[in-house]
C-alpha cells in the first residue's frame, strides 16, 4: 500500500507535542513524544496512553519507575523540542538546566511549560519497537494558555538546519523499528 | 484532583471521529469512537492504537473477528455519527442502510465518508473497562478533502435533542467503567 494515499489520515492521530520527563536511580531525563491519547471516560480517573521507544533512554527509565510526567509545551517553545527531542540523555544531561520540581510520582516537572500531567503506570503493551503505557494522571496543572505546540506546526517554522538533523535522526530510527517490528511478526507468524 | 485543572489538556488528546466498523459470524456493527493514535514511525508498516469500550457490540465482534475498519467522517456527517454513535447495534441493523463494501480484512468500509483504514489486529491490552488495541493498516484510501469532523466540533453545533440523548447515554456509561476501573485497581493492589 501506497503510504502517500493514506498519509493525511496518519497525520491526524498524532497529540500535541510534549516532554516526557523520568526519573529512576538517581537520574532524570526528558524525551518528546506526539504519541499520547487519551484512555479513559470517567473525568474522576483520568487515564493515558503514551507509545515510547524501546531505543530511548526515557523508555527504560519509566519501565524502571513506573511512573512519568508529560509536559506539554507552549507554541514559542520550539527550542526546547529541539533541545529534548533531538539528542539523547545518553549524551549527558538534559534536565538539569531547565527549571523544574519533582511531581507526586517523582517524575520531573517542567515549569515553563504549556501544562503538564503527572502519571503512573498501570500496565504496558508491547509493541515490538515501542511500548504502549497505559497510565493514570495523579496529578496535573494547566501552565500557559492558548493551543500546545504541534509537531505539524513546528516543522513548518524550525530552521532548515533541524530538518536535516531531524530526518537524519529519523531515517535511523525507522531503519531500526522496521527491522524490530518484521522480527516480530515473524515470530507471531 | 479537580478535572477542570487538567481538562484542556485531556480535551486535546481526542483523535477525529471515526465510524469503527466490524464483521464477525455473518453480521456487521458500527460504532463511534475519538480513541484512535498513531503508533509507527515506519511509513511501510503503518500502525495504530483504537480504544474501544467493552460493553460495545463492535468491541467482542473485534475480539472475534480480529479486525476492525476506521471510516473517518466529513464535517457534514453529523448525522451519521448520531445514527452510529447514539444507539447499540444490539438495538438494531446500523449498517445494511448505508453503502458500503467488504474491506481486505472482511469489515465493512462505509463509501461515504472522509478516507477509511482498514486494520487487522497485531495486540491487545486490557484497560479495565477498555480495550486498547494494537493494529496493523492493510489497506485505506483518502476519500474526501478538508478537514474530518471532530466531537469538539459536533458538540458545539449539534441540536439541543442530541446533547440531551448523549448526556443520558455518556452518564450511564461513565457509572459502568467508574466501577469496572475501581474493581481492577483493588485487584492490582
Amino acid at each position: 500500500m501506497d503510504y502517500a494515499r493514506i498519509a493525511p489520515m496518519m497525520g491526524r492521530l498524532w497529540s500535541p507535542l510534549a516532554a516526557v520527563t523520568a526519573s529512576w536511580q538517581g537520574r532524570d531525563n526528558a524525551q518528546m513524544c506526539l504519541s499520547i491519547g487519551g484512555a479513559s471516560i470517567v473525568p474522576d480517573v483520568p487515564r493515558v496512553v503514551v507509545h515510547l521507544y524501546k531505543t530511548n533512554l526515557t523508555h527504560e527509565m519509566v519501565v524502571g519507575s513506573k511512573a512519568f510526567a508529560l509536559c506539554f509545551l507552549r507554541q514559542d517553545q520550539q527550542e526546547l523540542v529541539h533541545r529534548l527531542g533531538f539528542v539523547s540523555g545518553r549524551g549527558g544531561d538534559k534536565v538539569s538546566g531547565l527549571r523544574h520540581h519533582k511531581g507526586v510520582t517523582g517524575s520531573p516537572v517542567l515549569e515553563d511549560c504549556w501544562g503538564y500531567l503527572d502519571c503512573a503506570v498501570i500496565d504496558a503493551l508491547d509493541g515490538g519497537d515501542m511500548t504502549c503505557f497505559l497510565a493514570e494522571v495523579l496529578d496535573g496543572r494547566m501552565v500557559g494558555a492558548g493551543e500546545p505546540l504541534s509537531w505539524h506546526q513546528m516543522r513548518q517554522t524550525m530552521p532548515r538546519a533541524w530538518h536535516e538533523e531531524w530526518d537524519r535522526k529519523i531515517t535511523g530510527e525507522i531503519a531500526v523499528s522496521r527491522k524490530t517490528m518484521r522480527r516480530a511478526a515473524a515470530r507471531r507468524a
